[in-house]
């Protein structure tokens, strides 16, 4: 067994903090990129940054759905403390799926996303408090086996 | 906006209802695969049938990882009533990442998936009790459009 972390549980898997909260007033919700941990665990190309991407699937066309953190240097916690709004009725909220990818740039410029959480919307709150989490990073790597299984 | 259903939040999304207990004294982990919800928004080959397909992830080697229900014809809900359990610490289950898929055969009997849930067991509680919800499908399209954007 793995030593148990005060402040996220656990040393050796990849994760993210996330922030929730659905304002009502304003029909708005806000995401906020608070952190990762442990990025080491997934294996980033020597000397390139890594930035989260977030995406509210699927896509609609009046309002923005992908969003990215500035990129920064892999460390072992990487704060970002950044925020995203989307405009959108709760009920439309609800049926949404987040997306929350941690990706770097190849040396060909494109984007490699290594790991990543999916969150369900469908019981986000609509209190207008702010919830925070940790969330697991599933490596793409296993994603990929298991479509071979 | 879509009209809300009294049972599970809206009409438009598929959707699938887990439910999970963490067993302390046995140390492991049930998975209750209880029900899809509107399988018609995606789009299952005529005359397949369905089935889920759960893997909690990364798979170790000293306990099963995969599970399949059996499989069913499309219908508004399909229900499974199954229960899949891991023999699992707590302490490694809270970095596990489970993926809810809905898969069906090909005619050359290959698996395809077609949407899918992923859930961070990061804070599963080992208090005992049996937690159910319903978690949103994403479509697998959906990931594709989205790692081409």
């Amino acid at each position: 067994d793995t030593v148990v972390n005060e402040e996220r549980g656990s040393l050796d898997t990849a994760q993210i903090q996330l922030g929730m909260k659905y304002d009502v007033k304003d029909k708005r919700f806000a995401l906020y990129v608070v952190q990762l941990s442990n990025t080491a665990s997934f294996a980033v190309p020597p000397n390139e940054k890594v930035y989260v991407r977030i995406a509210v699937l699927p896509c609609s066309e009046t309002t923005s759905c992908l969003f990215r953190t500035k990129a920064e240097f892999p460390q072992e916690y990487i704060r970002f403390n950044e925020v995203f709004w989307v405009a959108i009725s709760h009920v439309a909220l609800c049926q949404k799926t987040m997306r929350a990818d941690v990706c770097c740039m190849t040396k060909s410029l494109q984007e490699q996303c290594l790991a990543g959480a999916q969150i369900s919307l469908a019981e986000v709150s609509c209190s207008g408090e702010r919830y925070t989490s940790w969330y697991n990073l599933l490596n793409y790597k296993y994603m990929k086996e298991l479509n071979r299984m």
